[in-house]
């Protein structure tokens, strides 16, 4: 679409990993050092994306159905790309965001297996962009859903699963992982916050310099 | 996705050709001769689609782009299909829907040529299904131009055009019904309301035969 000169950067993880946290910390560390940076989430990170989520996340859980939430995370992340991620890195900027493509690959592909060649072919034909490096706070299942269940909110509905699945999703996310390890940085989450913030921050100042 | 035992029946045709009343009359004489029907119409045409059609159809025009509200388009599609259309068709009912897929090939195909291919992509991997007829009102552009223009309403922003586009509006559809002339009537719109409603009855009467 645009060709950019900023760094795209993603983070991922299970529920409760922290990945929110550590996005915002190294937006405060890169900010710091004096580079300009947009700090953004999925699903939103636009105005019309923030509006598609809402249709999505809020109401009956089965008010649509696996491929019409497909369909509406795509439509929200073709209007984040093209209305914030895009302009931003054309402009220079790094560009953090919690949550991208490879959540929808995870959470989609293990409700349904065979969702994630739909997945793929929606994001090849209307996405088309990868980020330059997607950052996995990987984490004990456990600690993460005691975490997730502490806080509070309505859009929690994907965290609202148990331990097994945690384990599923920590597992998806370690095989994203391996196939895409050109990009992925595997992070132990298990560890203080500073410690994890400073495990993230050198492996992107490898990237920018 | 099921089988189905009804007929699906679409309308399609330029703004003010009338295909939305005789939508509407089909439906009133299909069920004076002992057919159970459904008469709905896109974008919408179930709750969650016609929650989507608020989103694409209300505020700025230029809110979305092409690519975004193709998405949002076929995001609504399949809650309409899945939820309205199918299981009317799997009862054995007759399924009218005041445009369909038709609709967007020539409009998002109009107005950027680019994207007839991605519309059709999208189509075939998360819709599928076509009508078994499509009626094509075909009408006289000025004339259509004219009805369309005497009606109100907030959601009129794609009849905001003039002549020279409903002129390549017509030949869209023209062009349409030659691609898919296994399924595609079409009526010539430019005659009294009952003239045409007859001709589309008998047409219909004879699929259902």
């Amino acid at each position: 679409m645009s060709t950019s000169n900023g760094l795209f950067l993603t983070f991922e993880g299970i529920d409760g990993s922290g990945k929110s946290t550590q996005a915002r910390l190294l937006a405060d560390r890169l900010r710091a050092r004096g580079h300009d940076v947009v700090l953004t989430r999925e699903p939103g990170g636009s105005p019309g994306a923030e509006e598609i989520r809402r249709l999505v996340l809020e109401g009956d859980p089965d008010r649509w159905s696996a491929e019409t939430e497909i369909l509406l995370f795509t439509a929200a992340r073709r209007d984040h790309l093209e209305r914030t991620i895009l302009p931003a890195l054309a402009a220079g900027k790094v560009v953090i965001c919690d949550r991208f493509a490879d959540s929808t690959r995870m959470y989609q592909g293990l409700s349904r297996g065979d969702l994630r060649a739909v997945v793929d072919q929606l994001h090849a034909l209307l996405i088309g962009r990868e980020p330059d490096m997607t950052i996995l706070i990987d984490m004990d299942p456990e600690t993460g859903l005691s975490r997730a269940k502490g806080r509070q909110g309505t859009e929690e509905r994907f965290e609202d699963f148990g331990v097994d699945l945690q384990h599923k999703m920590r597992a998806g996310f370690q095989a994203l992982a391996r196939e895409f390890a050109n990009r992925f940085q595997t992070i132990d989450g298990n560890r203080p916050l500073g410690d994890v913030a400073q495990d993230v921050e050198a492996r992107v100042l490898k990237a920018l310099a």
